[in-house]
C-alpha cells in the first residue's frame, strides 16, 4: 500500500474463458500493493478460493470482492473519495499523467476484458494507456501500479504469510512457518 | 529498443492451454520495446500469426521465432554477447539488480511457465525475481522492461505501422494509413 489505498475493479470476467488472466490480475493487484480486487462479472467462485488460499500462505491485507454492477461500485468509490483511473489502450499516455495520479491517496484503477461501455470512460477521472500499443491488461495493471507508487510497492511487506521467498542467486529458497 | 537490443525467450509453451497468456507475453514484449519473442515449446501457428498480424497493423520491426531446445538458443545467444536474465520468483530482487543490469547493451530475458529446469537457473547471467510473490509471468515480463530500460521504452515509436491510436481524455482516436 505504501501509504496509499489502492483497489482494483476487473471488469468483465467470463467463466472458464478468463480463468487464468483474471487470475493473474488479481495476484498482480495483491502483489503490487493493492489492497483489494472487485470482479465485475460471473460470481467464479474458483478464482475467489485460488486468491483466498495464496492471501491465507503468501500473507496479506488483501481481499476478493464480486459485484454485479461496476457502475454502482465505481459510483460508490467516488464517493468514498476514490480517484478513478481506467487503464484503456486509448487513453492519455501514463507517463505524462503518473505524477499527477500518484498524488491521489485513494485510487480505483479499472481494467477490461473485453470490450468495455462507453460509460466507463466518462465516469472515470482519468483514461490512461500504457504504451497507446495492443498487449495485455495484466501487464498495463503492473505497470501502472508501479509507477503510480513510484516503484516503492516493490518493496512490499505481506503480513501473516506462511510462506516466504528468501531471494537467492541460484536455486529455491523458501521459509515457512506453521 | 531505446539503444539496447532485448529477445524475450518464452520457456514451455503448451497449445491451447497456454495460448492467451503466451500471447500476452509475446504482445508485451513486442510493447515494451524488445526486437523479438522465442517460444520454447509446441509450434503453434496461431500465436504467430496474430503477432505477426499485430505486426503487420500496429509497426515493428518485432519477431516471432520457435525453437526446438531453449539451451541450445540460450547458449547462442550468450556467445553473441547478451546477458541472460531469468525471471523466477526465487531470483534476487530486480530493485537491487536493475540498474547493473541495464548497463547491458544485449539482453535475453528468459521467462517461465510450468516448471522450469534447474538449468536454466544454471545457465543464466542472473535469475531476478519481480516483488518475490506469486503473481504472473507477463506482469514480470513488463515490470523488468520497463525498469531495466528505465521506463524509456514508454515512448517508443513503431514502424511502418497501418494504425496509430491519438491518446485522448475520453473516448477513442484511431489514425489509419491504407
Amino acid at each position: 500500500m505504501v501509504g496509499k489505498e489502492i483497489v482494483v475493479l476487473r471488469y468483465g470476467h467470463r467463466f472458464v474463458r478468463d480463468y487464468r488472466v483474471t487470475s493473474h490480475c488479481c495476484l498482480v493487484a495483491r502483489a503490487f500493493g493493492a489492497k483489494k480486487v472487485i470482479i465485475a462479472g460471473d460470481e467464479d467462485s474458483s478464482i475467489k478460493e485460488s486468491v483466498e488460499d495464496i492471501v491465507k500462505r503468501w500473507g496479506g491485507p488483501f481481499k476478493i470482492e464480486f459485484t454485479k454492477s461496476w457502475r454502482k461500485t465505481l459510483t460508490a468509490f467516488r464517493k468514498k473519495g476514490f480517484f478513478v483511473v481506467h487503464l484503456t489502450m486509448y487513453g492519455l499516455q501514463l507517463q505524462k499523467e503518473e505524477e499527477k495520479i500518484g498524488k491521489n491517496k485513494k485510487i480505483l484503477i479499472v481494467i477490461g476484458s473485453q470490450k468495455v461501455e462507453k460509460e466507463v470512460y466518462e465516469e472515470s477521472d482519468a483514461n490512461i494507456s500504457v504504451t497507446s500499443q495492443p498487449h495485455s491488461e495484466i501487464a498495463a495493471l503492473a505497470v501502472a501500479l508501479d509507477r503510480i507508487q513510484q516503484g516503492k510497492e516493490i518493496n512490499k511487506r505481506f503480513l501473516k504469510s506462511k510462506i516466504k521467498i528468501i531471494p537467492q542467486k541460484m536455486g529455491k529458497k523458501v521459509k515457512k512457518r506453521s
